[in-house]
């Protein structure tokens, strides 16, 4: 896929059509030049976007025309976005029904150009998280404490339109183009959904923060939120990829003593000690099953673990890993739709318990802002996730960055 | 095995030689009389208990010896206990190995008699209530505020001997006879590990809190200390037995408006309704898994559910009933070893928890006096859940109930 796509990269680069249409947007009206915002409120914004005509080609960066934000709807600049691996995933779209031409993205930060009928919340200049899954306010599950899964605005991958008319904001000389998530923010400018948009300190830099998202938040949320370690205790976090490195900034930040990375890959190993690892494990290095590994390493059980693989194997792994007695398992991961958790019941009877979650259980609009303020206190640090940037010329650059495993977060600037 | 136990009554009744043995007792030490029980310290009691010589033949009144107790070890005067399903299972012994001659019951409440060396708090006529785990206060489990599993005193259901010499504190003499779960109460007097007592409010009434020593509170548990339901939410209970029923209790006492019991004996459910239940669901009445039949009823899942049968279709089954978000599953029948408890990972993703407990999560030295002062206060209601009463030289009787499936508690009083 790797080699495909750089091949790819051979064929559009000298295609400067795609480079002019993108400058072409610089003058009227996505330009880069300091302009009163209203001025384009309530007409349909040209500006350039990076589609995907086609699963696994690469991004085509192309004059998209954005409609107007509909009522509870808002339209809003994108300054920074991310690639993230759920991206990655549906653009490739093996593993669902393939939905092209779309535009995809979904970790990003942008500011508010104008708000449709009925928001009230938001107004232009806000700075905001655009989040792939949203917080209506009304639901069974915005009004309870507990969960963060809204009924309205919960993520659909499978839905390329808008909520208020099943009709998509980005076409192409009328053609209609697919949103993503309901973000799409691997454009200049993209409608989202006000409940899906978290207003954010406007001191706070998007060029930083825009990786909270997702993909941070997801990790860090899971354990600050749902396994909750206490101070010196241990945590064991499968998988360290972006979500689970952030699991382990969560587990930082709670004061856990002892953090155990279990991944198959060692070469990840050296970085995440930035993270607060301290141990880790390959299970390829042991020839019984990494439970009891762990077990042994931590008398019997570490306190908390977090499954940030989506493999089946490993969510069993990091159930049974957790002491007995008081041993939470959070499961982050999503497996295939096939797989089947089994354990023996003696295990959850023991007092261990297992949950899942999404997002990390942040609320979209309610909690984000205080994520970003975590970072802003400099209680959490955000800049070891960032070890690429690209212009957003060179998105097809992430894509080829996260295809090899390189790197954790590659900051896409809209603007360069 | 109620028929055989029918018959084994008959023969044994008119065995006048096992009344004989207990009239005998009533004279010297074990008498009736009041006599200062400092009299007995350091001394071996005869008396009588209701000895167990094979699996499943009825208990045989007997003419023991209790040694006195040794250090950390306390000698009780049994004043009342009750029959639990985990006395007749070992009884039955068709599950494990065997072990006979032993001395079942580990439902009760007592005074101290005497205690051995380095017990400190406790005294000669303490009351107390004997627990089958204990609370060592030492260990990791002890030291955690999440766990009540004591690395010492943690249940041994194999175990039929003290630890401090392994060996008996019983015999007929001179041949030893094993203990149950350091307890034994089927026995005027008993030796149990002190930190398997619980000293409780001296005015308790003993014939009543005596079943709050292991089922009640169990269920009590299960639902006040781990699913914690919330004023106004859905509970569902599966299994409608003592324990089922105690848990709905507590789910009673914590305001829940919904309490739904599942049981597949629907002979169980006029009498549920004493106990706060407002809906059932016989499974076998549907075609469809009895979690569809609850979601539907719920619109999409109870808040709670806990799981009291020990079927592991029914820990599956009360797992996905309980609602996306924010459901919560507790788990406290004990399946067979063989079971596997199975389950698609994004029931779990979905944010759904689910938990096993033991003995309700209660440290029994810590926490079962608070259970007694509910009770005392009128807010836990435990006279309902005693739907029997026989002297303890009708013991069988107690088991026959029990095998019928007739009746809830049935207390044995050992003085009548």
């Amino acid at each position: 896929m790797y080699h495909k796509l750089r091949r790819a990269f051979i064929c559009i680069s000298p295609s400067l059509n795609l480079f002019l249409t993108r400058k072409q947007s610089y003058f009227f009206p996505c330009s880069g030049l300091r302009r009163p915002m209203s001025n384009t409120a309530g007409l349909v914004i040209p500006c350039t976007a990076a589609v995907a005509w086609e699963a696994g080609k690469p991004l085509v960066m192309e004059r998209v025309e954005v409609a107007p934000p509909q009522a509870m709807e808002v339209r809003i600049k994108v300054k920074y976005t991310s690639l993230c691996h759920t991206d990655l995933y549906f653009w490739e779209a093996k593993g669902q029904t393939p939905l092209f031409p779309r535009i995809f993205g979904h970790e990003a930060a942008g500011i508010v150009e104008s708000v449709g009928e009925g928001v009230t919340e938001l107004q232009e200049g806000d700075h905001v998280l655009p989040v792939f899954t949203g917080e209506c306010g009304e639901c069974d599950h915005c009004k309870s404490e507990e969960s963060n899964m809204c009924d309205l605005l919960r993520i659909n991958t499978d839905r390329g339109v808008m909520l208020a008319d099943s009709k998509p904001r980005f076409s192409i000389n009328g053609s209609p183009i697919n949103h993503f998530l309901g973000t799409s923010t691997f454009s200049e400018y993209t409608v989202v959904h006000s409940g899906c948009l978290a207003k954010i300190n406007p001191l706070a830099p998007l060029d930083k923060v825009c990786i909270l998202s997702c993909g941070i938040s997801t990790g860090l949320g899971a354990t600050l939120n749902v396994a909750k370690p206490k101070k010196g205790s241990s945590v064991a976090i499968f998988g360290l990829g972006a979500v689970g490195l952030a699991a382990a900034e969560g587990a930082r930040i709670a004061g856990a003593s002892r953090i155990i990375g279990i991944d198959l890959n060692p070469n990840r190993f050296e970085e995440a000690k930035k993270f607060g690892f301290n141990e880790f494990i390959n299970p390829k290095d042991h020839d019984r099953p990494v439970q009891e590994v762990i077990a042994e390493m931590t008398n019997g059980g570490v306190d908390r673990s977090i499954e940030c693989t989506g493999n089946v194997n490993a969510m069993i792994s990091a159930f049974e890993c957790v002491h007995d007695g008081w041993g939470v398992a959070v499961l982050v991961g999503v497996p295939n739709k096939d797989a089947v958790f089994m354990t023996k019941p003696i295990n959850l009877l023991n007092e261990r318990t297992v949950r899942g979650t999404f997002f990390g259980n942040y609320k979209p609009r309610t909690d984000l802002p205080s994520v970003v303020d975590m970072y802003m206190s400099k209680k959490l640090e955000v800049d070891k996730f960032i070890t690429h940037r690209v212009p957003f010329s060179d998105i097809n650059k992430a894509f080829d960055y996260m295809l090899k495993g390189e790197g954790l977060r590659c900051i896409i600037s809209m603007e360069d």
